[in-house]
């Protein structure tokens, strides 16, 4: 989007001033290492974008944003080690490249620096980016432990699997929102609404990467269709074809997802696929993408800002939605 | 100490209350495991004792004292992954009870509370004691690497050393004190002056600590003597030997110290022992201890509290380093 452009100029010399050049190395250098893999950094430019629009200038939710963005690292640097993750954006994880206790480390060192960030700002705002912060961050360490816990339990409902990403995607999203209207000055009702607005988004967005990675265009998806079946990922279209399958199909599916490279992986992305067309997972997953749309429609209208603000997230969210990027 | 059975029984409804029983129960119940592991709980009594000199009732640092009690069992949790300790005061640690995930997640997860318990606080104390846990455990986690870093290094001085125990250990016992004189409303000078006598303190315990596992009495120690000897351990006594010893007393240390088993375990004791004392690195740590002693006792000496309080802190600095117990 043409607004990144802007932003990214705002925040790169900001994040260049954030590095700590001091040693122990060890310690600092695979944070800075895990900053300039890059990434898309929606979350700090969501936090730019909320200030913006109520008329308060970007640069001041700058720490925010960045607090935000490090906040984000830290879990990727934590999670990668948890997953056992090789790459991370194409690039060899911390935990690969140095090892599994620098990663813990520097992952740790690297939580303490998002909640120092906010100590660019006056104390009544520092006290409540921090709370925010902090009940943010507790609750995607809780979206982490169901993700884990949900791999391993065949009695995952619906209910529990959004509240899971809920917790582990999409709390992040509101937060960043939420701190850029903060930054801004906006009401509380407004902050709440941003709030909203980002946790609704966030669920979309991330069903919506769920069923792309099983159902989207090949040419234009970036990573290969039928990721998740192949790593017997318990996506949102495993959960609802288990819902409204029957006994034969549920155990097919299960017995798919359960395999190990015993079948052709051709052979089972077209399997488990067909069984998420006939159980109609497919149609309910787009039916839920567009319910949690809707809804972040809904709250975003009733932000007192400007049309011309709202027409901003407007594009925001179809750019994150047509994830030909 | 009897003081600590009153402190006792003010931390410990506290921390029954700090528990945390919602779900995820593998992310809570770890943190309510090693918190009732126990210890000495030295450093939250410091908080509530450096609250209570200045007139303070003690009650009102209970939230900071049980910050840096969830602070410190937090890197007990992932230091114990690093260093792949199988037991923490002689249970199972979290890493092997659960497995390393958790106990990175879970460990995560007490950091995030440890900041959460300061928001007990008016909005400007927040933020004093919000910064001093951030510059805090930043610190502990660079002493933390540096701890790592020198087990493979050979060329670490004496002052390297130095600097690797204060900001692993001894920070965290000045910001405890400092803690408690800032809930108590103390002036900057004496906050700062608690911080310094808690740095001077926690590095003649460290080192006391370095001093007893190798010369300590076998009968009122607790572990076995000669513990960090058979482990290869670089403690303060290995570096003084190495400053003041010859070319060969260098080298048979290193031999000895870089060695797996192949020399009886009495045996290497007793050698390494005799050339802590040929070196005279066994007098130079018990002068290095008197020395910072004697800075606890000016730091003490000059804040702003009666001398009977002043009192208190002799006798729990005295029972500190009396390690009967």
């Amino acid at each position: 989007m043409e607004i990144f452009k802007q932003y990214n100029e705002l925040l790169n010399p900001f994040l260049e001033d954030f590095k700590i050049t001091k040693s122990p190395q060890n310690l600092y250098l695979p944070i800075d290492y895990i900053l300039e893999l890059g990434g898309k950094r929606i979350r700090p430019f969501l936090t730019l974008m909320a200030a913006e629009s109520f008329g308060a200038n970007p640069k001041e939710a700058l720490p925010a944003a960045l607090s935000v963005e490090v906040f984000h690292n830290f879990t990727l640097m934590h999670d990668d080690i948890m997953d056992d993750a090789p790459l991370r954006r194409g690039k060899t994880t911390v935990h690969e490249k140095w090892d599994i206790n620098t990663a813990i480390l520097s992952g740790d060192a690297m939580l303490i620096r998002a909640y120092q960030l906010l100590e660019n700002y006056p104390a009544q705002m520092f006290v409540k980016l921090n709370q925010l912060l902090s009940r943010t961050a507790l609750e995607v360490c809780e979206g982490q432990q169901y993700d884990i816990d949900f791999e391993t339990l065949n009695n995952v409902s619906q209910e529990d699997y959004i509240e899971m990403i809920r917790l582990k995607t999409a709390v992040l999203v509101g937060c960043a929102l939420k701190m850029g209207a903060a930054v801004a000055q906006a009401s509380e009702v407004d902050c709440q609404l941003f709030y909203d607005f980002g946790i609704q988004l966030g669920l979309a967005f991330q069903l919506q990467d769920d069923y792309l990675d099983a159902f989207g265009n090949p040419e234009t998806f970036g990573k290969q269709v039928g990721g998740d079946i192949l790593e017997n990922k318990k996506t949102i279209l495993y959960h609802l074809a288990l819902k409204n399958g029957n006994k034969l199909q549920q155990d097919r599916l299960n017995e798919l997802l359960n395999s190990e490279d015993e079948i052709a992986a051709n052979q089972k992305i077209t399997e488990v696929k067909a069984l998420f067309e006939i159980t109609e997972a497919r149609s309910a997953t787009r039916d839920l993408i567009s319910h949690y749309m809707k809804k972040a429609d809904e709250k975003l209208g009733a932000i007192s800002i400007s049309e011309e603000q709202k027409q901003k997230f407007v594009s925001l969210k179809q750019w994150l939605m047509n994830r030909d990027h």
